[in-house]
């Protein structure tokens, strides 16, 4: 049996590869059965999210399998975060195109392993098709909980009240730019190191995990940056009906993207409209930013305040001149 | 706008087709989070499952959509009452190759309504994503509530238990072969009547709900039958490590797949290794068998003893004379 066999149908599927990811959770038992088991604690609510990613789509197909398994589990992550929920577990279905290769099964599960520790998850269940010339697929629900009654949602911000934003932007927008070797990424005048950067950015996100406790003491309204900031700040403007204005210089920056920002200006937009930050937008009272900034910096979390909320409605990019900023491009669209 | 306009981008699909079946859960919050929450009741675990349909492989591309909306939800909430856990609500995961027309989506989102309605769950969140070429698919995650560590196992089988099935074996298979015309299923002797009774079987699973909580108060292990009656009996007995004999004979069939078993014989393992049928497998103790059959019997629900566990392992299928069945085709096979 080399690592260059395909894996040998469902049973040796699951047993070689997903039931370890399982261990940690008894009511998955082991995936011997359809469904997994979870007792709640008294005093929390669960929150559930689902989001899918697809070949083509959502990774590239010579994405290596660690890194596809990572995002998979990541962007439901960061889902759960910026709700204020800490991760519990998931439920993964998954879809191939044709039997995997024993490697590449081994290194997906092993990405999955290096998620779950990292975001504090186990896997509770799953399904597993062959669909013949269907892209890979990986549809994840995750399950969260919070002290009951607490979740954050998008729609708490008031006039007055300041933005956040953690980590840096516009990084995956750029890094994916660098895996796909496009003619005006091989020309940024970047070093591997800061390349080797970028494109991980875009392809291990990472959920503010740690972020949850803080959010859930210090914000009335949070979100996390899927499609870029201008088009998910203006979604948590609309559920808070309140306007937002943004100081563009302000937005958090990596040097590296700093780098190519200021070499290639026609990139000026990624920390706005580039998708997959899969960063913390919280919304924060003034009279509590101090507090929240101070238990942030404890948690060793970046946080930038860009801008504050106002009455009416819309978003307005403000540029350090005074004048506006339009965007050409507003964001991912994924309908 | 016509009917035959596509939908115009996720909000119109969220807002338009999906919101208005999340309109029974709170926690769902119009769909305009990417979260939904849920408090647990007291004294109840949660249940979870998750399964996928997609086009060419779990239903045919020209189903009608209300048809495919229907078994994406009959086919998790068949996995929750094999559990004993009722249905509570789900998360729906949905990849279309393009984008699908006002009067598809009205169809499919009655579908839906239908289901919840007959199965009482509410949809709580969901993801959406437009694929290229690929196969339009729906992944659903169900939630389930049980009474605290009362979930219903595989593994729960002994040796001089009783095995139940549910409502009649074999139709949806037939069915499948009257849906594609096959040019057996044209020669079957039955009335146009009898073709859309199998059919329909095929096309609309009937999930047992009223049986939750029957098989609570009576049965030792249960599953549901979608790959077929010899293939997942043989999953039950290896989880619960005893053996199982099976009077063919007495398998429940409906009078028209009587009627086609009759008339070609070739047919004859529809029941034992058609797939789709979602009727429940339940062990039954003996000596709780009488009781079993009539709170099934006032549930309105048809159960048929059609053998027993013994010790050992395996399954075997035994004729009315007395010889052992073997199996040319062992059930659906997903991966």
């Amino acid at each position: 049996m080399s690592e260059f066999d395909v894996v040998a149908g469902e049973e040796d599927l699951i047993r070689g590869y997903l039931a370890p990811l399982a261990a940690g959770c008894p009511g998955a038992f082991g995936l011997a059965e359809d469904c997994a088991v979870l007792t709640p604690q008294a005093g929390e609510d669960l929150v559930f999210t689902t989001d899918a990613i697809a070949e083509a789509v959502h990774f590239l197909a010579d994405d290596a399998p660690d890194d596809i398994a990572w995002k998979a589990l990541a962007v439901n992550v960061s889902d759960l975060v910026a709700k204020g929920a800490k991760p519990v577990g998931y439920l993964m279905s998954l879809a191939f195109p044709e039997a995997p290769t024993r490697a590449w099964m081994q290194a997906f599960a092993g990405g999955l392993a290096e998620a779950q520790q990292r975001f504090g998850l186990v896997l509770m269940g799953g399904d597993t098709d062959r669909r013949p010339a269907a892209p890979l697929s990986i549809t994840i629900m995750a399950v969260g909980r919070v002290p009951s009654g607490r979740m954050l949602r998008r729609g708490g911000a008031r006039p007055a009240d300041r933005l956040y934003v953690t980590g840096s932007l516009g990084d995956a927008a750029l890094g994916l730019q660098i895996r796909r070797q496009t003619r005006a990424a091989l020309a940024w005048p970047l070093t591997g190191v800061e390349r080797d950067f970028l494109a991980r950015r875009y392809l291990r996100p990472e959920p503010r995990t740690g972020l949850c406790d803080i959010l859930l003491g210090h914000a009335e309204a949070a979100m996390d940056i899927s499609d870029g900031l201008a088009k998910d700040l203006d979604r948590l403007c609309r559920a808070s009906v309140v306007s937002a204005e943004v100081h563009v210089e302000r937005l958090p920056l990596s040097l590296p993207a700093r780098t190519v920002l200021a070499a290639c200006p026609e990139w000026v937009e990624a920390p706005l409209s580039g998708g997959d930050d899969y960063e913390i937008l919280a919304v924060v009272a003034r009279e509590r930013t101090a507090a929240f900034e101070a238990a942030a910096q404890d948690a060793g979390i970046a946080v930038t305040q860009i801008g504050a909320c106002g009455g009416g409605a819309g978003v307005t990019l403000r540029r350090s001149d005074g004048q506006t900023l339009q965007l050409t491009n507003t964001g991912y669209e994924h309908f």
